[in-house]
């Protein structure tokens, strides 16, 4: 078994590019699924690949998205010279409008698809990008970087390969890639064009890892259409089918199986209805002329006329699916004998929300057909067999993982591996590790800080990791607040303490024992003739929270608030 | 395809239970996977079969664990002629320390096993419970209640599962059950008594639900341990088992490996120490001497004449695997080929915490084998398949899906359904759903409320819906609060308001535009001549709010704090 290297991860900054060389670093996405961006310098000029965006966990409480660490390139913006985007999902496109804010005037290079989607997001922030659109074939040249586009296969339609030719040598970057052979739209990965510059020779190869460790092939996206033609087939009543929004092949299958069974289609959720509008805009999506109704002509057909394709397959608790699980949409009640269809995977993360919606549905009658119960989803990225034609067809000089978290790096790793790549010429570059490729050569330079940019309402990045401490203490024990005012100049409480808890107790005597603690340690301090309103203010901090531990063994945040009056 | 019957749950308490029938009422464990509790009641008296813990859910910040809901019987505690456990897994004995606490003189019934972990349990609770040992084969008498004890196989030793005889007919309960047919310690669940109870009628078959989705049958636990084998001859360096503490046979499997390749045996975890030392002192785990060693003489061994087995397979952040993970454990550091196998399953929930243990493992170069990527675990818990043979053998009037969520307990009465039980026969009824047989029949009768009972630290139940609901706020946003002191006559400001906000901003600027806002509020109301406090903090709370909304978009839970002086 030839082994990994798990290369040492330095944590200083690289010395200066050699000339002649090229950087890679990447802002995001590797050692994690989500905001993906690669930022390439190749004399003094900037290239970027993708600026998505990645969602939050659990221990990220309050956060809405998570934006790729602009830090390493925020003095040198006027050095980009395109933003290249291989697809339109969300981790890959997300944080694009964050980038143009700095820099509005930056061409956007795109498929025509994923500049549909892009130019939608951006409307939201108020911004008119430059777009360049780009299709299979085509080459582009930003400064130094000549950049040819390549077909790929994904769960969205239009994705593409982007090779960047500089003096450095030939890079390939697969963005998201799968290899189904029978493609719903008959567009093929373009295999014979990644064999084409193998032959030319790749010196660097960033492949995609999300299934790195999955054995095996991905199923044709083609075999889930009479899945799905079976179970409405079997449906007397109404069928709802939730699924991604940007999925349009799996809607495309969807509304050929309502057709085919005399169904008119609603679409639920916002992203839903903008990106099959987008979609049937460019043809990629063939609508039947009076197909689609919108709910409530839906709610007035017969119940076997109908089917909704709908948001909401992560179990996100606002989403139409959720509420219908609960039993609190405003026009759609689940009723026993109805049938409810997942088409799509669970996101990491996300399982017990959508097990939840799953009860929800069962508990009120619903039929649920979901990936754990029947094909009815399949993933949009190459597993291991495929990788390993990848790494065939290119026969790369060096490779470097993207687009997963460690486990998913190192199983692609050991593929490129398997296949002949040089052991020591495979790098395991996490998010900020500068890798150069020089002389042919890729090796680790050094580091550059990459942080997680929390977005939270309306401002990026004032909630750092100090705030979400602050909210996982708040969120576990809730807080204990006190509050005295104090005469200046003799420290004497000229008030009994405030006490009041939230998210301490529901018992409303909980906290009744600790007015006269505090009373007393207020007359200690004052008998001590401490004055200090800060130092008064840790005192009664003290007792308090020795009091709560030993009576209740919790750790509430306490909070003394001494006013000097 | 013969369809479930999902019953109407009522929500009125039932009449009065009809003379001679056996009353069922599940208090946890029914629509959910943990704190497993069924009451039956005859002739005035009660019994009570398993009392488990719940482990909390995201939603659920803060809390240790979730009890069953005694309230249905805390007036009735008298009447309970006997608690029977059914095996010695956490989520069916966990519970009993808390109702002991009530009613410390109840004979506490099950096999040896089940015992001696129930017993170090009430130690750690300073309690000395009544033991009942019984085993396979034995009946035990309590009040009206005639019991029958049959082995059964699962992921613990000793498991049984029980039949009660009442005047109102035979009910069997399987507890937690499989069909291995290759158990390693020759004891299989014993399907031929099952069979027996068959021939003689069994009015009510509570079943085990959990996996009645999964089809087909969970592999012999058996075949796990030449994968173990493999795995570990290959191993140069350390290596490290984490599986979960209770399973003897898994960890048999572990030391008879260890024992074949030359590696001695440290344990890691209190659980893990304190259950393996039971299980070798009852002769359910077989230790040959000199084979076990503790973490210090583990350390001076040389890499490949060591094997650590350790808790924290579910990925809780404080275990020592955990630690490990992120660099911190204090003895073992993890380095490049080193070898850590996860012998155990994902609980739902629990994945992105597994997830990330074994992220930091891989990025440390440990070579990292769980059940994604080798046999390393399987189920205690029957599937579809198996259930359809205890269907068979036990050819039941009535059935109750026992032990799960909604979609595990129609699945199960699916199975049930489709060996020729009625469909009206077979009743779905989730915690507090009472269940009367009478006549032979099983009828929903009424509800009684069962809601989450909360342990926080050393309380019980003051934690509730409202903390909890605070506490989700405060996770989310943080709180700003805002302190005045007024005075009483006059309602004027007689500080600047203080302002402090926690969990909002990392920004220390973020808050500054607020005392402007408070102070100019402060005068409207002093001009309006509002002087109660409760009407300024409410006008407080007022416009902070809308600001915060306007200029963030966030939420916090604004807390304003008035004082009179």
């Amino acid at each position: 078994m030839t082994d990994v290297i798990i290369p040492t991860r330095p944590s200083t900054p690289p010395p200066p590019l050699a000339e002649g060389g090229l950087r890679i670093v990447a802002l995001g996405g590797i050692g994690e699924v989500g905001r993906n961006m690669t930022v390439f310098e190749h004399q003094g000029k900037l290239l970027v690949v993708d600026c998505g965006v990645l969602f939050p966990e659990d221990n990220q409480p309050g956060v809405d998205l998570i934006l790729p660490d602009f830090r390493a390139i925020e003095n040198r913006l006027d050095d980009i010279e395109a933003i290249v985007l291989t697809h339109g999902h969300e981790d890959h496109i997300g944080a694009v409008p964050f980038l143009l804010r700095n820099r509005p005037d930056l061409p956007v290079v795109g498929s025509r698809f994923t500049l549909a989607l892009l130019a939608a997001k951006c409307r939201e922030h108020r911004l008119t990008p430059v777009l360049v659109e780009v299709s299979e074939g085509q080459h582009t040249q930003h400064g130094p970087f000549d950049c040819e586009y390549f077909a790929v296969n994904h769960s969205i339609p239009d994705a593409i390969a982007v090779a960047i030719r500089t003096s450095a040598g030939l890079v390939l970057h697969t963005g998201d890639i799968k290899l189904d052979q029978l493609p719903l739209d008959g567009r093929l990965t373009d295999l014979a064009g990644f064999h084409r510059l193998g032959d030319e020779g790749v010196d660097l190869f960033l492949v995609d890892s999300t299934n790195a460790e999955v054995p095996g092939f991905v199923t044709p996206e083609r075999e889930i259409g009479p899945v799905l033609d079976q179970v409405i087939r079997r449906a007397t009543q109404r069928v709802i089918v939730a699924c991604f929004a940007s999925h349009v092949h799996r809607v495309q299958q969807i509304l050929d199986v309502a057709v085919k069974h005399g169904r008119r289609v609603a679409l639920i959720g916002r992203s839903m209805v903008r990106n099959m509008g987008i979609a049937a805009d460019l043809g990629l999506l063939q609508v039947p002329a009076g197909l689609f109704v919108d709910i409530d002509e839906a709610m007035q057909l017969p119940e076997d006329e109908v089917l909704f394709v709908s948001t909401g397959s992560q179990g996100e608790p606002l989403s139409a699916l959720s509420r219908m699980a609960r039993g609190e949409h405003r026009q759609i009640s689940i009723r026993s004998g109805d049938t409810v269809v997942l088409a799509s995977s669970m996101i990491p993360g996300n399982e017990t929300a959508v097990f939840g919606v799953v009860n929800g549905l069962v508990r009120l009658g619903a039929h649920v057909v979901h990936k754990g119960n029947a094909k009815v989803h399949v993933s949009g990225h190459a597993a291991a067999g495929e990788l390993l034609f990848l790494y065939n067809a290119v026969r790369p000089s060096n490779v470097m993982p993207v687009h997963g978290e460690w486990k998913h790096l190192r199983a692609n790793a050991e593929l490129a591996i398997s296949t002949g790549v040089n052991a020591q010429q495979v790098v395991i570059a996490e998010d900020g590790v500068v890798v150069d490729l020089v002389d042919g050569k890729a090796r680790i330079s050094g580091r550059v800080e990459v942080g997680h940019v929390y977005v939270d309402g309306l401002s990026v990045g004032d909630v750092g990791e100090s705030t979400l401490s602050d909210r996982l203490v708040l969120g576990e024990g809730g807080f204990i607040s006190i509050t005295v005012a104090v005469e200046s100049s003799t420290g004497r409480a000229v008030t009994p303490p405030t006490i009041s808890g939230r998210g301490f107790s529901d018992d409303p005597k909980a906290l009744d024992q600790v007015v006269p603690l505090v009373e007393m340690e207020l007359s200690r301090t004052e008998a001590e003739g401490i004055t200090d309103t800060h130092r008064i203010a840790q005192a009664v901090r003290r007792v308090v929270g020795r009091w709560v531990a030993e009576t209740y063994r919790r750790r509430p945040m306490i909070i003394p608030t001494v006013i000097p009056v």
